[in-house]
């Protein structure tokens, strides 16, 4: 019996192909991620992050993980690359096997982390940026961050196709969920408008700052889904993201909001939200 | 500028990962795939499946694919594999790239091959197996073969979790899409039952076949969405997948199915479906 792979062009026998290659992350996306930054030399809400991926690996089922250890590895890899303004990426997978949907329980995840400079977003902050709405494709668990972004991958690509800097995601009853790779909020007569957490959405870390800063300025805060007819009409719009925190929508599908200028109460909330990060 | 990786527990510099460590079937699942087997020495149905990763390609926006370079490896590396019952799995994902949503169209994809030898279903085909049912909570577009898989996982190891080997999905309206890995059906009053194609269901090759199989003897077939109720009141049922072809259900959420042993017309269609195969 000779069992064989191929890697692009290259045949390789299969017991000699490197793990990376029987990496579940590659056959069915069976891992989860996080990405963080930092402002300045400090990783930010590095506290709900872990959290979240703890709450993300036990969605899947990955339960041999030690949450501390990724911790340590994630703030001394961050220390010892000394980027102020960094990026970081880390996902964690099932680990490497034969290809088969199940699993052994045995099996041993695997890490893969990337730190990098965060790419300047002044331009995006400070001007606005536009969106167009895709269908939400995605799978019904949108609450576990997973490798399975495929959906989200489409939506982006279409956004960038038009112009646009982010895809706002449609489901089947004209609800906005969330952005691609963002949270979605609208403000409508000084009210902060944002989706319910729910199995749809990204329990989003920015989003809860979003609303604590909020609530700090004691501006009123309705967490209920949107139409496109209510995006469309709303005094204001911006994404939240946590490479970005808060960045001003202006173009909504090829319709300006507030004069295609940053509003006012968007203003205040980037202005409240510098106080976490300092 | 210093921009580093991290490896399970190995630093590394960003500029010195190995490309596969890129690839966008890591960070997103941004990828698809195939499974063939062959029968004695032949690989069943090329054609199809051929066909079928074209068009799951095309989905997602991956152009600059040669789908007849891909058949001549396939083709090449299964007749220098020696192996006559074989398992044919391969991928191809967008390309290697740093990680961002949206991606250049000049990214160059890669593929990815293994061949192994198949393992015995005598067992499984011959006794019927038992299968249990799980939400279905994949993503929108399961017409397309995509590497985001996790559902699937996740569904398939509640199912052998249970000692089933194969879990039914059902969607919201109670309505059974198809099995985690394979195409599902039902035999009520001698009428062969399946789900209709959609974009809710992979359009399986097997299941081609097996309709074919029944025209070929005369068998009455409707395409309709079956309820949990109704394959349970079912006289016979069977899943179909392209590495065992018809397996029979003898067992469905723990109710037995035709007195736990696989029915007559599900014999006659493995039968038939032998005609296919030699």
């Amino acid at each position: 019996m000779q069992q064989i792979a191929m890697i692009n062009e290259k045949l390789v026998g299969y017991e000699d192909l490197d793990p990376v290659y029987l990496d579940r992350g590659f056959y069915f996306g069976d891992g989860v991620y996080e990405v963080l930054r930092s402002y300045n030399g400090k990783i930010f809400a590095i506290d709900e992050h872990m959290e979240r991926f703890s709450n993300s690996l036990s969605a899947i089922g990955i339960n041999t993980v030690n949450i501390d250890h990724i911790r340590q590895k994630v703030v001394s890899a961050f220390e010892q690359s000394q980027i102020s303004n960094a990026r970081i990426y880390f996902h964690i997978t099932r680990g490497s096997a034969p290809r088969n949907h199940s699993y052994s329980t045995d099996i041993k995840p695997n890490f893969f982390m990337t730190i990098i400079e965060l790419p300047d977003s002044t331009k995006s902050k400070l001007n606005g940026i536009a969106v167009s709405t895709f269908p939400d494709w995605r799978w019904k668990r949108c609450d576990i961050k997973s490798l399975n972004l495929l959906a989200n991958v489409l939506a982006r690509q279409d956004a960038e196709s038009k112009g646009c800097e982010e895809a706002i995601l449609v489901d089947e009853n004209d609800h906005i969920t969330e952005g691609a790779g963002s949270s979605f909020f609208a403000i409508l007569n000084d009210t902060l408008l944002t989706a319910p957490l729910s199995e749809n959405i990204l329990p989003s870390i920015t989003r809860k700052y979003v609303l604590k800063a909020a609530d700090n300025i004691s501006m009123k805060i309705a967490e209920r889904s949107l139409t496109v007819a209510d995006a469309v009409g709303a005094d204001e719009l911006f994404i939240g993201v946590t490479t970005k925190d808060i960045v001003p929508v202006v173009k909504f599908d090829d319709k300006d909001i507030g004069n295609n200028m940053p509003g006012e109460n968007t203003k205040k909330l980037v202005e409240e939200f510098k106080q976490f990060t300092v």
